[in-house]
């Protein structure tokens, strides 16, 4: 059984998977990134693979956030496998799907590239290069994709609602005080460390490590009509005028640009002309 | 539309409230802060301030705790808006206020002081002054206006029992680091921080910011009953001989005096003999 | 009223106990532990006893595991006080005595080792020895005994499945960052702070400290079926022939043995080969 998809480059060994995100030009969350997720589920649930490594090849992005444009495509992706058009369900599913997911994080993640990794089961990140954030509110939203559920749990209603409402900009070692992140490594520890932490979880048998994800899920994960309601409200946020007209100004901006995508100060400058 | 409070100075700044409590000697709850409180929330409600900030004009103190003295009084007085006569719920609801709250901390908060920083949205403070305490326990009392609630999903089990069953001081590093704060700031800084911050949010849309603190409230804010329950456990408690003899005693050695609580050293020494 | 325990050296000292936990060769869980802890429970809430402090007579061990020969055994004397077979419940009937309850560890906490304190209202730990782990997974087990309810609400769902998927070893400075235990504090320090905290505490009013304790479990103690549900996976995985064989390589290893318990290394590289 071998697997071939177009933006995650896989390798397999033994009983772990290292699935490198590699979607020019910066890894944002379209139709076929999330198609790739689907594929990589099934096939890791069909095979015996017990832990799932995701990085990206690009240094600069892990994923920056949702193509804007897109959001109907890669919301249809999704379905596929959790039959309802949303990513927040899809990566919900990935906290509960029967392999441990470990995030190894260098370059941006915001949005939903942040989702993405808090449905992991871990995070680890680059020091000097990770960089977090939940831009949602800057274009009067919620984060539809898990983060109110996740961030709320994981550092609590105040350092939660700070990080969502202030679509700010967090650094590893931030990231890490709040809870955002396991831990923060030098960015040249970070591969060993995580390759290490895989293979040594993954000659542990799989009824533990089930047992053990399902306690602590029926505990630290959000319900499924949590997500299913942040989805929807980031639905139709999205479809809102005002929405669309920051949307519109901050592509205007440099968003979903290498360049714009950097700092983001330039967006945020626009947005507060508006 | 104007406001005029004896208790609190406002500034308003387009879509911020700056809100200076002044309340002297020393800034303990009483009935006229409570009414400022209730005044505030209405007048904010009913305009289109999106953030309000809560600093002290007393560098000591930002709110000792309630008047001991004075608990009917007081609790009427959040009956105006609440429609019950507990600040517990008051408090709580700020934490759903229309507005995004932020407490700006120099000097003590103790008791209910901590309390009303605790519903606040987010807490920052001066890493050389800001003091935390519940103190609660020292009177044989639970405390009373959400603490509780806040510091056991903040900081875990442990830590909070530890904070309440201490009734001990914390600075604002211990604090920051068992997350009962977002961030210790240095004093210098803090004013800078928080006002970037609020003017920061407050450029962002209504709906989004709702939806945010709505959803996040709903996984991370504790219930209302559970918040009446502990009101009343302290309202019951305040009664009881045990309670008013201690309360007594700490009187005499200093409590509700600005010499008494700087440090709060020689009135549990006195407790103690009892 | 006195009372007399085979592996537990108490003092009593007005309100509080020291329990200092001595079952040579190393303070193994077995059935004469469990029995003098429910033996020691029901003595302090017989009697005015207002905080117990638990710690350890063997530097290198504060309690490193049950004793997997004896599961039964331990178990049945957990029985007499909870009814059930299952430490698991009696370590949470601890957490709801009606002392409080401090742990303050040097050396190694594993496993139900590690139960046992995360039932205690809280944790203190020697910096330079105390060390922290789960190290069910490696046998194919969920912890039966507590840590999924508590690790998950302590440290959020990314850092417990850390914990616990990986059975790694945890240092003091590490288990504080991740909130596993209260504070991390230099060996020379430690026995003072806690006798001076719990003496602290134990001057304050009962009705205080239960009301708070009380309050504060019910928002974050995990419910009694949640318990019994990890408690029985734990149960009748170690019945599976898999993990049979595993603990009986370990036990060649040196389970069980003060040299092979010092760092685990040999035990995991062994089963790494299974």
């Amino acid at each position: 059984m071998t697997i071939s998809l177009s933006t995650i480059k896989v390798e397999r060994d033994n009983h772990v998977i290292f699935a490198k995100i590699a979607a020019p030009p910066m890894n944002m969350i379209g139709p076929e990134l999330i198609a790739d997720f689907v594929t990589l589920v099934q096939y890791a649930e069909a095979s015996d693979v017990r832990v799932v490594v995701f990085s990206s090849e690009d240094p600069d992005f892990f994923i920056p956030h949702v193509d804007l444009t897109k959001v109907k495509e890669y919301r249809h992706e999704a379905s596929k496998l959790v039959g309802e058009a949303s990513i927040g369900l899809l990566f919900r599913r990935i906290s509960q799907a029967k392999f441990v997911s470990i995030a190894q994080i260098e370059g941006r993640v915001r949005g939903a590239g942040s989702e993405f990794v808090l449905a992991c089961d871990m995070r680890f990140a680059a020091r000097e290069t990770a960089v977090f954030a939940q831009i949602e509110a800057m274009f009067g939203l919620i984060p539809g994709a898990g983060a109110v559920q996740h961030l709320a749990r994981l550092m609590g209603r105040g350092r939660a609602l700070e990080v969502m409402l202030s679509a700010e900009d967090f650094n590893a070692d931030l990231a890490e005080k709040y809870g955002w992140i396991n831990r923060a490594l030098p960015k040249s520890e970070l591969p060993d460390f995580v390759s290490t932490l895989a293979r040594r979880i993954a000659v542990f048998p799989m009824e533990g490590l089930q047992d053990i994800r399902e306690s602590c899920n029926a505990i630290a994960l959000g319900g499924e009509d949590a997500f299913r309601r942040d989805s929807e409200l980031f639905g139709s946020g999205v479809m809102r005028p005002g929405t669309q007209q920051r949307v519109k100004a901050a592509m205007e901006a440099g968003l979903q640009t290498r360049g714009g995508e950097i700092t983001m100060d330039r967006i945020f400058s626009e947005l507060g002309k508006l």
